[in-house]
């Protein structure tokens, strides 16, 4: 294996380096968001990897890149591995790259040692996973697993343009995403290789973990009311002052992440006041805040203590609140079968590894609507992801890929019957 | 005098209506902010006014609206009054127009009545007083000075438009702002009638206040840099939150002003982070705070320890900080002359008064390096200014008007000499 995994490092090296060449250089970082210019070039490039890999690619409907490995038996079903290489701004070079490098490289692999397997094998470059400017992470998947609705279509960006009208621009057919005829097949399993994105692995010297499921996320805005007066004549005992009802707010926030008994991160990402005044007290501010967890228990419990805490901050300030909640995505368990067959892989393989969350969300969320899911992780220096620092050894993903390999025979040969 | 005062309640009726007309119909409330179309339109308007109160209108190189009304001796140094007529984005009817309105019925009153003024005296609208887009207030006044300076006028607006610029577009010219006739002379006093924009005339049942000394301001904005990490993977003990230190910020900006021993007062008015990010922790954020008071040792003191406690309460979360403090005013006391003639004017009348600190920055605080500088105030309704529900009753600026004929009176005449 050893010559292999050489090649399979100089070429993971040479891949990460080529994609990183199509960001947007204006902004920080390596940026390339969805429906933009440099990442439109970029899937030229990924269509080609594909293919020199040996695989037949097809762009589906919902514009994700899948390339084929084909099976001996064609009635079986697929199993299907991928991620996505789009970045969020000011990203970096490995969150969701490594999934897809990963995936084209095992379809490589497994073709030049001669292995065949029975199942097909779908590598997939998912469109648009990360977050958005029409706030919708997961625009591929989401199509593949037949989610994406009409609504989600007519969202707009701060331009006003909708999400429909972005697709077209694209060149794709907002009618038809679908549409996607690999997805409407019985599928074996997906299996996603992904960069871990917090620090846990590296802390445990662990080079690999198996997910055991991605966190639920609880969003909200938190409008609060107070009284725009002027902020030199008005005094402090007097105030209705919105900020400072805001400010308790990101800190009741912080507070309750800090207190998840097992697992659980809470964000507060923004805080904006409508007034452009420089001398008013603020009277209407907007804060943006995420929950996160795998535990239910708490990520329920947690939404209410947070409204009423809140509430009764905002209310000895004198203000009003308002809460818009949504759920960005429920828990999703990784199949419990496919994670027994990637924790036997390492196992094989001797690489240690751990049971792992995964705080952060995955194309897997959606695929999972259509197979038994299961998921590889691998290290993130100092836990760093989603900034230009991100950064993951090429000795780290080459075993996570073995692991992916050894994940995808088991389930295709007897052990995945 | 009760025929007068009936006509003059009419006149302010009928003025604030009027020019409470011209306003940006896209924005809330009353907004009429410098250089915009509103504003141009509203200045011929007030030309109008002032010539059909029997003034001579000229406009000066600063883009001010003087109003003369001729002394019986030429030589005599003019007595001056005004405020200004822009609003903020969202204000009200009463801030600045009160002053201008009162001005030039002031002049009305003293011409219709047969008094004959030995000085000159001039009612002017100021070019845009309030705080505007470029970050810069008291445009006219400033100019007046002489303080308008090279550096000012290359002060940029969110477009990357100069101020200069926006002169020039406006029809005046840049070079010129400072080049003010009247204001080169000698003067003999300036006097404000402005609303108070808080609650305390209210709160004493006043209805007029003569102001001791207008608050100083020290504004600064705060950077926080933290740490760009994954808002899902990264646990809580782990992260440099830069809006969590923000929030502490607005809190300890908050409480250090109800810890003023006298006046004082501070408010943080915005907090932006750069990320667009939704689930990414903010490692950029910039907040917007100010501190006011007209007590020299406790505003200075402030500013220290503002400094050591945000800077203190970042470094537990890990977050750094830098801070850009400028003093938008210093502390200006009002003439003691001119502060005894007022409140003997008040005495005169039989008019309740008291003596107050003026927490809002004004016109004055620039004419008080051309001329002895004083300033009246009546009552808001509430305190509430800088928003749509500003207000004041029409007696109250009346009798504010009969305060401010007094005072210009005694000033003119003996015991003003």
């Amino acid at each position: 294996m050893h010559a292999t995994a050489s090649e399979t490092m100089e070429r993971l090296d040479e891949g990460i380096a080529d994609l990183s060449r199509f960001r947007d250089q204006a902004r920080p970082g390596w940026t390339r968001e969805v429906f933009s210019d440099p990442y439109r070039d970029s899937r030229t490039w990924t269509v080609q990897r594909m293919k020199d890999a040996g695989l037949e690619v097809i762009i589906d409907n919902a514009g994700n890149i899948v390339g084929r490995l084909a099976g001996r038996t064609p009635s079986a079903p697929a199993i299907v591995t991928g991620s996505h290489t789009d970045t969020v701004d000011g990203g970096g070079r490995f969150d969701g790259i490594v999934g897809v490098l990963g995936g084209i490289e095992a379809a490589r692999v497994l073709r030049e040692s001669g292995t065949r397997l029975d199942h097909d094998l779908l590598v997939v470059d998912f469109l648009g996973e990360e977050s958005n400017a029409f706030g919708l992470s997961c625009l591929g998947s989401r199509s593949a697993a037949g989610e994406l609705t009409a609504e989600d279509l007519d969202r707009q960006d701060y331009r006003g343009l909708r999400l429909g009208q972005a697709y077209t621009q694209y060149g794709l057919d907002p009618n038809k995403l679908t549409d996607v005829p690999w997805a409407r097949q019985r599928l074996k399993a997906f299996i996603e290789l992904h960069i871990e994105q917090g620090p846990t692995l590296q802390e445990r010297g662990l080079p690999l973990g198996v997910v055991t499921a991605i966190t639920g996320i609880e969003r909200f805005i938190a409008t609060f009311t107070g009284s725009a007066d002027h902020a030199g004549t008005r005094a402090m005992h007097d105030r209705r002052d919105a900020m400072v009802a805001a400010a308790e707010a990101v800190l009741a926030v912080r507070a309750e992440g800090c207190g998840a008994p097992t697992h659980g991160v809470a964000t507060s990402t923004r805080v904006e006041s409508e007034s452009r005044s420089p001398n008013v007290v603020p009277s209407l501010v907007h804060m943006h805040s995420e929950v996160r967890s795998v535990d239910p228990t708490w990520l329920s419990g947690v939404k209410g203590r947070l409204t009423r805490e809140i509430a009764a901050k905002a209310a000895e300030s004198g203000v009003d609140v308002e809460f818009d909640w949504s759920t960005d995505n429920p828990i999703v368990n990784a199949d419990p079968g496919v994670q027994d067959i990637a924790a036997s892989a390492a196992d094989t393989l001797g690489i240690p590894w751990m049971p792992i969350p995964s705080g952060a969300t995955h194309d897997a969320v959606h695929m999972a609507t259509l197979a038994p899911m299961g998921m590889i992780f691998v290290p993130s220096k100092d836990g760093k992801s989603h900034c230009p620092e991100e950064w993951t050894d090429t000795a780290d993903i080459a075993l996570g890929i073995e692991a992916l390999v050894q994940t995808i025979t088991n389930l295709d040969g007897p052990a995945g019957r």
